[in-house]
């Protein structure tokens, strides 16, 4: 992990709720959630790298089996801000110096957000929501497998 | 990722429930979830090591704001089997050919659960769950932030 700039995990749900902070709730169905943590070395590059990838790659389950896109499927997507994916194990805590300051964290999700909705776009029927940056996730999620995978460079 | 030979993401939660190969269900009240992947070059030390890092890590949250192990606060654990997290992303798709081979994965995931078991036995108020090897992993969560965080090694 010591070379990682970004680091994605992605988990198909059912359904999955998030409160936001203004304490209303989103809640998407059958999709995909998206935690993301920006690493310090992160560039404005990276954040485009990690959307175009999540949003290109095969892992919702079709009809008949098969693997599609998020796009394609369409399916819902979630993206949460999950900086604890940073951490690094060090004497049984984890600790978060390696992570992006607060600010470029904030400009870097908000890229990245931009960026998803603009490639779900491309169906109309992609519902995306995101979490709010900066505030505790209180968040719940059903699953059919929860499939979790990372993308991380 | 290419030298690691376990990862496993664990997740705070308030409430979890998973399916099992019987189609009986369990459930964990407060506490976390370890999700456990194994790669191909894992040792019967690192199933041991995999054990003993999430027993002795101060992740949960106790009543004064406080971080404590699994086991001091006490809290309930929920052991799931996640061989996707091994999975590594080429041309947009995931592939499992680092993945360890399943029955080396059985025995690993066995013996982990054993240790697991045993490192919360301590604490008699501590609930261990874990799913079935091999099964499509029938999953649902709640939490008060997910508070994500990968051991690897």
């Amino acid at each position: 992990m010591s070379t990682i700039r970004v680091r994605c995990l992605l988990q198909q749900c059912t359904k999955a709720t998030l409160r936001l902070q203004d304490d209303s709730v989103v809640t998407i169905n059958r999709g995909m959630v998206a935690f993301v943590a920006f690493i310090k070395d992160a560039q404005l590059d990276d954040v485009d790298k990690l959307a175009k990838e999540i949003a290109t790659v095969k892992l919702c389950e079709s009809e008949n089996g098969g693997l599609k896109t998020i796009v394609d499927l369409p399916g819902d997507l979630l993206i949460i801000p999950q900086a604890t994916l940073g951490g690094r194990l060090n004497s049984h805590r984890f600790q978060y110096h390696h992570n992006i300051n607060k600010d470029t964290g904030q400009e870097f999700y908000d890229r990245f957000v931009s960026n998803m909705r603009d490639l779900c776009s491309q169906n109309t029927n992609n519902v995306v929501h995101a979490g709010s940056y900066g505030i505790r996730q209180i968040y719940s999620s059903e699953t059919n497998g929860p499939a979790m995978h990372i993308i991380e460079f």
